[in-house]
């Protein structure tokens, strides 16, 4: 028996609940689908009313309002449906800080029913997606990506930025491999006005990630290299390389040999900095970090949620030194940075 | 603001939570297929061992099993897997306890599935199952639940029994309307053995409900009522009816019709008991009772997760007088009692 941890009760309901998980993300979807965060932003109402605002039936929007209650994604008082602080925020569309394109990309129907297919990628050990999975050149998916998943990755960016530049404001140039939305070089450009950014990733994922460069206003010190990180020529040297969101793909022998290609293209001292899910060494906590691992077997052929140990051990084999952890506080990211040399 | 009641600061995991909840019912879904809570019962094993005991790959195997444990599914140490108290006793195969059968049943595709639809069937406040949904005439679901659902409801059995009886042993005749699986007539015949038990249901759930009889060496006391709890011809008088797991698949004047078709067939004084899922009035606590109306949503016309109140309005309206609420510890369900005349 583990020493400080309480045995629960047998629990039945914990059973029930977990087998009926799935109504939880297809309620929030509908709510999503049917603007009823929206809805409430107009005003606190009852389920006649929001009916009327959504278009839908009185029943339908009642149960489904009592359900986002039930999550804490409502508040509920005398029959009237209200934000909840986290509502407000984050699902509301009208907050700057919405979620809703991240939310639909994590519901997209491709991604949601290849958990129809999980006994069978269970006992083969990949995904069932052909070839590498999600990692295919050129998968469209990554697009979708860039779009859509950077209100979830932005509050990232500035931390990550911190790491990597410690208050440095002399010319560098930063490699940012699968750059994505292009949001963590980007925020290198913005924090040090004399950093350049080469940005590499799919031909058509560039192209988001160069309009929010242009958003951004660093256009001028954006430079597009499109093509496989493995495969093109990475140029150099670097000051700094970026590796965010990409280790989790690939086996550990991969990565090693990446982190190698990395470490040849930076000067000596630069530093590379991966962000990535790191669960804990017993791969149970924390929960967001370590469940992870189940999203890459489902998409991948043999990536990982990868533990410090393990990502330090690779990072020691392609040749960096000083490996650090930097968590990111309140969120289930961490940055993982190492010196070349 | 609702006095006493602290204002979470705004939670993003929340949404990914709840995004992604649907991986925690593959999850357990999967577990189950490959028998990964009967391979834990031969003794606490590593992946290596898990992956053979279960013919899967050892990634699989391990991810898969992480996973359960960040659930509270299995419990690991030092690498190794074991059974937690809940699944030791509710999902390992060789428990008599287990819920194998439940969990199938809650997991068909065709009830996961319609889910899909959440938002079409918001918009229309109604199934989108043809007719009345789950209830239509000899829908083969009843059957499957026959066979799938005693596991969850046999513990209601005893509790249900003792409330109607209180301790009568004298002769009696007992109505079980849509007996499913039979457990809480054959329950009445078991507590009082000089109770004898008519059983309504579609003729081949009856052929359950009658094993199950035959099982519990009842059967001289039970006899088959074949057909419609709207159309049938109860018979009677009777001392009591059930009315188990009914009342939600029905708008309420529906229910008050049936009640009325009830408390005629009632003696004097004679006893209805309904179980059913009760929220409270605010309809959105405790999570499992009121969480249950969205079910009735999916698959129903007009169904519904009834508070007490409303189904003490239907009661009183039908002729029942003493309209009482008996809550089953440490379950979602209660046992609402009517009497005659």
């Amino acid at each position: 028996m583990q020493a400080g941890i309480a045995v629960a009760a047998p629990n039945p309901a914990l059973i029930f609940e977990t087998l009926l998980a799935h109504q939880r993300s297809a309620a929030l979807r509908t709510a999503i689908e049917l603007n009823v965060f929206g809805a409430i932003g107009e005003g606190p109402a009852d389920a006649a009313t929001l009916a009327a605002r959504c278009s839908v039936s009185v029943r339908g929007i009642r149960i489904l309002c009592d359900f986002l209650t039930i999550m804490g994604l409502l508040s509920k008082q005398d029959g009237v449906y209200s934000h909840t602080p986290t509502s407000a925020l984050f699902l509301d569309p009208h907050s700057p800080a919405s979620l809703h394109s991240t939310a639909r990309f994590l519901s997209l129907a491709e991604m949601r029913t290849t958990y129809d297919n999980l006994t069978e990628i269970v006992r083969t050990g990949r995904t069932v997606l052909p070839g590498e999975g999600s990692v295919e050149p050129d998968n469209p998916i990554w697009v979708e990506f860039a779009h859509s998943m950077a209100p979830m990755m932005a509050p990232m960016a500035g931390p990550l930025g911190a790491i990597v530049l410690e208050g440095r404001t002399s010319p560098m140039r930063v490699l940012d491999i699968a750059a994505g939305h292009g949001l963590f070089g980007i925020e290198i450009a913005k924090q040090n006005p004399r950093a350049h950014i080469v940005a590499l990733d799919w031909a058509r994922v560039l192209d988001v990630a160069e309009a929010n460069a242009r958003q951004a206003g660093v256009a001028d010190r954006y430079q597009r290299l499109p093509g496989s990180a493995f495969e093109e020529d990475y140029g150099g040297p670097y000051d700094a390389a970026l590796l965010t969101n990409f280790l989790h793909h690939f086996d550990a022998p991969t990565c090693v040999g990446l982190l190698r290609k990395v470490h040849a293209a930076l000067k000596p001292g630069g530093i590379s900095a991966t962000l990535e899910f790191v669960p804990n060494e017993d791969r149970v906590t924390p929960p967001m970090a370590a469940g992870f691992s189940l999203t890459m077997l489902i998409s991948t052929a043999a990536g990982d949620a990868y533990t410090f140990r393990e990502l330090e051990a690779m990072h020691l084999e392609a040749g960096f030194r000083r490996i650090q952890a930097h968590p990111i506080p309140n969120s289930p990211h961490t940055v993982v940075t190492g010196i070349a040399g």
